[in-house]
């Protein structure tokens, strides 16, 4: 049965999506506003499993794309997802049966929900990139044989584009990225139309719900005094996410960032408590890579997330400061995430890392 | 009656074009071959005039957009500029009845007969520009009210996007031009789809013969041992053109040209071969003005060329050399180009100048 979403679940969800969103993906929090307007107005978000979808359902995918940071200056009205949706919707001459998140991390676990309020059709409960990632062609879709094309993009003044680059997905990120950037360097956007029975076997699957549930969490282990980071990693254990654990309890002792290409890179180096390890964060808007005297602890496509040492609330890179008590929290991406496949599409190599992947339940065990 | 354009009247249709294109607008030469190809394989093209096209009929209008000096590089299969008219056919939902230069001037002289060819379609006598401009919202079409939305783009991989920006054409070129360059930095498009009601009050009528006509001028004047200035003075005397002049005869003494954003800026320095004046143009791929002493003498939309001085063949601004002897040769644009609502897209201020427009016949009158 379908799951319908609350006002009280947003922002638990809000929560969830920002640790998923491993430092980058935008502050949901605008994206949270613009969903409880909707709520409030009286319509409906329904969240549909992966097993609930039908085999031949037309299910497209929605997310803005850009720079988060332009986003909270120039809020979107809501109508920029919903037009990008109708333009591809009408090039493709058939309505869409469902909406499906590109991403469940950050602001884009948002903006698919104010879709499907908008549009009156459910959303589905699973999404591309199973975290944040910076480019479109870094979805378990593309990974696994569905086209991006044909993409449809709107911005604030209504223009729009249809971009198809028929199977070359990298090749419609860099077309739709230039768009974008002379949108203003932020656009909305509907892309990887799709059957049902592909959502099945391309999606990875619960994470719209798992943000919710990991929100939920952090907000109830506040009010019952329980430590977060325990209710989390025991949480994690129960999901095809699996291992989650605190990697360093510290202070952030030096940040460094610097915007080019539309990306925010840098590196965060934290100091553990006890005077002890001293870590080295390395982010392209999300967390990439975890390093200790040039030992990798944990490297993309696993989860590396900085949360307030106290509260577990999850802290942006752009949100980063010096002398900030944070906790490095690691989380090992799930099976379908980690194929040969999936690896040469958002692995290291694809960020420009010398270093091969290994899982960081072998890298980071508990010990 | 429709003309049917034959391969001899290829050459003279390139010459007449690259006149036109008042130094820019690309060489048509490499187009021309694409053509000639065309007709050797039996295809047909029809001229036809702009009173013969049905009110109710759909015409397209075509072109290439982007650097001309990568077209000459990056040859054209012919593909490109077809695939983008069916795009926007398949846009619409129907398909055009005939096609139209968006620009008479240069290369872009050729790619519509190309399509044209291709498609089995007649193409207008008549185009948006009158000349070569460098950017998009610089047509007729427009001025008068047609809409260049939607307007369908094509690379050399095949791929496509369809842009939309309502009734803003100046948006619709910032887009458009933003994802040329990512496709490499020419791209072909099919642009202002409009009703022949419509190419009747907008288009300049009869430029394609124009073309043809000026070019033959050129060829016959040096077999007939005529002066070509004076026959092309003739010849345009008795078109919607009808001042044409020689301002100079002298040789290139500098020339200064930089590439950026995309365009070929610059001035070239002429000095009259009788040690008198000295006459200076700048361009921004076409020549925008000319001036002596810092008067000026003729100023965009009307038309600056730079023949030999001997065979009045067009040099556009990337041939030019120092020491060719040249002449400078003005043509008064006709009246559809010079309303309020023409000089507002483009007279001198679009292209940054700060002299009003006045009619190059009163600032240099035939003596």
């Amino acid at each position: 049965m379908a799951y319908r979403l609350t006002l009280e679940d947003l922002p638990d969800l809000a929560r969830g999506a920002a640790l998923l969103g491993t430092g980058g993906g935008g502050d949901p929090y605008i994206g949270m506003l613009l969903v409880a307007e909707e709520l409030r107005r009286g319509r409906t978000i329904d969240l549909l499993s992966v097993d609930e979808v039908d085999d031949d359902a037309l299910v497209i995918a929605s997310a803005f794309m850009g720079a988060p940071t332009i986003v909270v200056e120039k809020i979107p009205s809501g109508d920029e997802a919903v037009t990008a949706l109708r333009e591809l919707e009408k090039h493709l001459g058939r309505g869409a049966d469902a909406i499906i998140p590109m991403e469940c991390g950050g602001m884009n676990s948002m903006i698919p929900l104010l879709v499907s309020a908008r549009a009156g059709i459910p959303i589905v409960d699973g999404d591309g990139m199973g975290r944040a990632f910076p480019e479109l062609q870094m979805e378990t879709f593309g990974v696994y044989g569905v086209a991006g094309s044909p993409l449809a993009i709107c911005d604030s003044n209504g223009d729009t584009a249809v971009i198809d680059t028929g199977a070359d997905n990298k090749r419609l990120e860099w077309l739709a990225r230039g768009v974008t950037v002379r949108m203003g360097g932020v656009s909305y956007i509907a892309e990887y139309p799709m059957r049902g029975s592909e959502v099945k076997r391309t999606a990875i699957p619960g994470t719209m719900s798992l943000a919710l549930n990991l929100g939920r969490c952090i907000r109830e282990a506040g009010e019952q005094h329980r430590d977060p980071f325990e209710v989390l990693a025991e949480t994690l254990a129960t999901t095809i996410y699996q291992h989650g654990r605190v990697l360093l309890a510290g202070k952030v002792i030096d940040i460094e960032r610097k915007s080019s290409d539309g990306f925010v890179r840098g590196t965060a180096t934290i100091a553990g408590f006890d005077g002890g390890e001293t870590i080295t964060l390395t982010f392209q808007n999300e967390h990439l890579v975890a390093r200790h005297d040039g030992r990798v602890l944990a490297i993309v496509p696993d989860l590396i997330t900085v949360l307030d040492a106290q509260t577990a609330n999850p802290i942006t890179t752009e949100a980063l400061r010096y002398g900030q008590r944070v906790k490095v929290f690691l989380i090992s991406t799930p099976p379908i995430m980690r194929t040969p496949e999936a690896l040469a599409v958002f692995g290291p190599q694809a960020f420009g890392l010398s270093e091969e992947w290994r899982p960081v339940e072998e890298l980071s065990p508990v010990s």
